[in-house]
Formats: C-alpha cells, sequence, structure tokens
C-alpha cells in the first residue's frame, strides 16, 4: 500500500471512505429533559443505522430509567439562557412545567415519544441499558427501583470494556 | 513488525506514537454562553492543527447558529455555581447581562471573537457547520433563520457518517 | 480474511473482541460538584483497568484544580431538575450548602473522596492533571494558582495531541 506507483490510486479512496462507526456508548448524566433527550436520540439514531448502541445512566440521569421518576421529567426553566426566559420569571413555581408540557407537545408531533417509551422502544431495538453502579449506590437504589429495560448496573471499568471498538458519547 | 526478536525496538516506539486525531466532530447543544464557546474552541483548535472538524448544532445549542439569536447569548448567572454568585443574586434582572458583557470582554482580550464571529471564522478554516434536523424541526426552523456558514440540516444518521473515523466530542 | 469460506469462523471473533480501550482522555468543564465528579470518577476508573488517563481542566471545571476553590464546590440546587427541589426553594441561601453537605456525606460512604484528595489520588495513579490556557489566561490564573498535581497548562491543540489512540470524553 506504500508503493508510490499507486498513490495518486490509493490516497484519495482512503481518505474518502473512513471505516464507519460501529457502536457508540452513551453517558446520560443530567436529569432534566433537555439532558436527557440528546442521548436518547442519539442511541436511537445509532439503531436506526444499523450500529451497535450502549446507553449508560449515571447522577441525575439516573431517574430516566427509575420508576418513581422517569415520568416526572422537567425541562430546566431557571440556569438555562437557552430558554428565553428570565430568571425571575422561570422560578416562578408552575413555570417548569409550562415549558415542559410545550416541549412534550412539540416532541409528540415529531414522533418523538416521551421518555419512559423511549428508553423501551431504544431497549427493544436492542440497545443496552445500564446504570451507572457508583451512583446507585450513592442514592441508595437498587435494581427494583428501576424499569425492566435496565439489563444491568455496572461499574465504569465494565462500561470501559462493553464501550471498547467504538466512541464514547458523554451527555 | 511482529517479528519477536524486534520486540524491543518495536514496542516503545510504538507506544510512543499513536496515529494523530485526523477528524472531530463537536456537538455543541447548550444555549448559553459557557455552554457554547468550548466547543467552538475545540473545533477551531482542531483545524489549527490541520485536523478535520465539524460542529453540529442541536437543542438550545442552536441559538448560535439563528440570525435573531446568536447575538443575544448570555452567561447562566443561576444554576451555576462556577460563577460563584449567590443563587438570589444571580436572579437579579440585568446580572446575567452583566456577567456576559464580563465575560465578553475578558474573551475579547485574548483574541477569542464573540459568537457570530466565531462560527464565521471556522467555517472559513473549513470546518463543516450543520443543524440538527430533530431539534430544527421542534422549533420549527427553517434553514433561513440560520446564518450562511450553515452547510446543512442534517439527522444523526448522517451525523454519525461524517463523524467515522474521528473523534465525537459532545459538549 | 475476505475468504467466504472462512466467514462463519471469523466473523463472530473479530465482533467479540474489539480492541480494549487504551486511553482516555476527560475533559471537566463545569464547576459544581455534580459537573466535576463524572470526570474525575470517569478518570479513576480508567486508571484501576491499567488504561491511560488525562483530565483536562477548562473553563469552571478550573475550580476543581484551584488552590483557593477546590475545597469549595457545591451543588448546583437551581436549573438542575434532577435535584426535584423546586426553584424558590433551591433559590434560598444555604440551600446549595445544604444539598453539598448531604452529597458529600453519601460520597464518602461511598469511600469517593472530597474533590481535593480524588484530584490528588487520579494524579498519584499516574494520571495527567492539565489546565486549559485559553481559560486559564482568560480566567487571570497563573500555574501558582493550582495545586502542585497540575502537570501542566496546555492548548487545545497540545490536548488532542496527547488525546490521539484514545477516546475523549467531554463533561
Amino acid at each position: 500500500m506504500t508503493d508510490h506507483g499507486l498513490e495518486q490510486l490509493v490516497k484519495p479512496a482512503a481518505a474518502a471512505e473512513p471505516k464507519p462507526i460501529e457502536k457508540v456508548s452513551i453517558v446520560i448524566s443530567k436529569g432534566s429533559l433537555e439532558g436527557i433527550y440528546p442521548g436518547l436520540i442519539m442511541a436511537n439514531g445509532a439503531r436506526m443505522e444499523g450500529m451497535e448502541a450502549n446507553v449508560f445512566f449515571t447522577f441525575f440521569g439516573l431517574d430516566a430509567i427509575t420508576k418513581k421518576r422517569h415520568n416526572r421529567i422537567k425541562v430546566a426553566t431557571v440556569g438555562n439562557p437557552g430558554m428565553h426566559i428570565p430568571t425571575i420569571v422561570g422560578a416562578i413555581p408552575g413555570m417548569s412545567f409550562l415549558a415542559t408540557k410545550m416541549m412534550s407537545r412539540k416532541m409528540e408531533k415529531l414522533d418523538i415519544p416521551p421518555i419512559p417509551e423511549f428508553v423501551e422502544m431504544i431497549a427493544d431495538s436492542g440497545a443496552g441499558v445500564y446504570g451507572c453502579k457508583a451512583t446507585v449506590d450513592m442514592f441508595g437504589l437498587s435494581k427494583d427501583d428501576f424499569v425492566p429495560q435496565v439489563t444491568g448496573v455496572i461499574t465504569v471499568g465494565e462500561f470501559y470494556e462493553k464501550a471498547a471498538g467504538g466512541e464514547i458519547v458523554f451527555t
């Protein structure tokens, strides 16, 4: 391949076609609607392209797979200038509820399901759904607290093992 | 190269020189000044090193490439303990404006341009600038709402295709 | 390898054993307790598995390696719906202090050290600890402001060089 006579022939082909991504391992670490959706959308997109996908929920991201919480995830209306809502207004009780309703309705129109159904859909498509052992222990949770789609509660070391050969996306 | 007689010679060389990164694909998902700058700085740094760089704007990160908004991006003064401002103070109307002015002035001294110019500079240097189709649809935006540097509005699947052979950095 | 007679034999082996991850380069960009811990936990996990690990502190993440600040890092109680605290309550002076105490105590029970000790431990284990030049300049800091574990203050380009051959994890 390093034969200089072939350079023109070989180089462009090599540059034009990098090896497609075969696997993504997505970490979801935030507990807000706008913190959880990007990771789920990226996992779903990966599965739709036939890539292997694993989703690893850690810190407040665990809410997305916790039975008591996954139906009650909200948009952050303060500390998020992207919402274009002044802090004083965003802090009014009920504002987060309103913003959440609004975003959920927009998601629905685009056929993006609510978080519980989205996690189910991703798991059904063959993605791995994992909880992070360190934060599961920290929050005093056990496997029973999680939705049945959770394949396991794993350590960071086990996460790296599963992620080998692919891209890590921390959200 | 796997001839065992050469092991001492070959191994250190292999360990010392991993293949340089050839491409980075950066996702910008947040709409605050401190949420947008790191991705732009990493894209710019990549181009300066001669690496291929693509920037993919999603969720509130879309503000950075939206004509009506890219001049009005602010620092989050609440929900960000890193600002060292008590929440009660950070919530005072105008505080975010002040903090934004302060950070912008510091950026200017370092020759880091404001966001609109920075996006232009990165695009001029040859980086790809993309909007995320799912969130563009969700926010009801169209290509006309974006600055001319936006090369296209693409799906997650298309993003993965472009990212092949490089590193994904989600910010 | 593309000999079709060998397909059954070759394919499963290739799919089952991707090359283990050899290196992770972790960027810590946030200044809250829940923004800093995930990166430190991932760096520590990488070292425990024998992987090379570099941690690169940028923007508000610099607090974790700044002598005057690393003992005073707090949980964000507003703008973080994952905390399950209404904004109005989260904004009460002292709430962030209480939430921080609570999380720190839980961390301690799990043998996860406070941030200053954690950075020390990771450095002692052989991980590289770096500050980001652009933000160090922006905040007007110098090497003396940092804990002794900081190996250097480097540019984005130097970060990419160090990250070559591994995964980049931006937190």
